[in-house]
């Protein structure tokens, strides 16, 4: 049997830094977007689907690698703010395609510059090119892993995607 | 006003990769420990209540940077299962220590190996270099952002912390 370890090596363990790095990310993300009322998940969602609107809401959960439940309380949520908007798909009635409104457009643009401060604010302990390293490993460890996660990620097609 | 980002600048964003490799290490841990009924808050809990017995709630929690909410829920369930018990306080009868079981500290070297694993796993796409590298600038980033952060770590001592 294994000996156990000591807590030097759980505060370098990479799934407990990992696990804090998050904490801190999403702590100033929603410091700086406080007065936009934005989380990250909501904001990815908005990306998204401006980016690719008439993409179902099970298309949106695997654009962004969240599981159904969760994207369904995030979309209720910017659809009760009137930010998104569920439709009945031109194609199939069964479906729902979501699209920005003219609200969640303007919000986008207008919280752009406190969402680019959250990047800079988290990146600012390490040198530039460290910040690129960093980024690169972080790509080259989710994209490997991607498939064995629960909820591996699968990009849309940006714009024009068929269906809407 | 700004310009709001693609899709794949969302997919590059440091808080993106960020939740994302959190994701994937919580889901690679729970597979890992499976047989052990272990989640990474659980497992943190016993390590450093394993390593400085004696600490109250309040202490685990800076320990581990939780909220003090989360952290009573992880000790409440650890202690149902009978891995850990909360006992008077020597010095302070109004303060609660905890302590491991000996079934805690049976689980904890049972695991030891899973819980080994986990990490080999989630370093798995990188270069043993780049390993160390990745790790090195996670330290640098949660370090320095430590006091930013909600929830700062506070590490206590090892072994023989007072006030047990």
């Amino acid at each position: 049997m294994a000996r156990t370890i000591t807590l030097e090596e759980l505060y370098a363990r990479p799934g407990f830094l990992l696990r804090r790095a998050h904490q801190i990310a999403v702590g100033i993300f929603v410091e700086e977007c406080a007065a936009y009322g934005l989380t990250p998940p909501q904001h990815s969602t908005l990306i998204v689907i401006d980016r690719c609107p008439g993409l179902d809401q099970a298309a949106l959960a695997r654009a962004i690698g969240f599981d159904r439940a969760t994207t369904g309380q995030v979309v209720e949520g910017l659809e009760a703010r009137g930010l998104l908007k569920r439709q009945n798909s031109r194609t199939d009635r069964r479906r729902k395609t979501l699209a920005l409104t003219s609200e969640g457009r303007a919000l986008m643009r207008r919280a752009a510059s406190a969402i680019e401060r959250t990047s800079e604010r988290l990146l600012a302990p390490l040198r530039p090119s460290q910040r690129k390293h960093f980024v690169e490993l972080l790509l080259q460890l989710t994209g490997n892993l991607n498939q064995a996660s629960r909820s591996p990620i699968s990009a849309p097609e940006e714009a024009g995607a068929p269906g809407g």
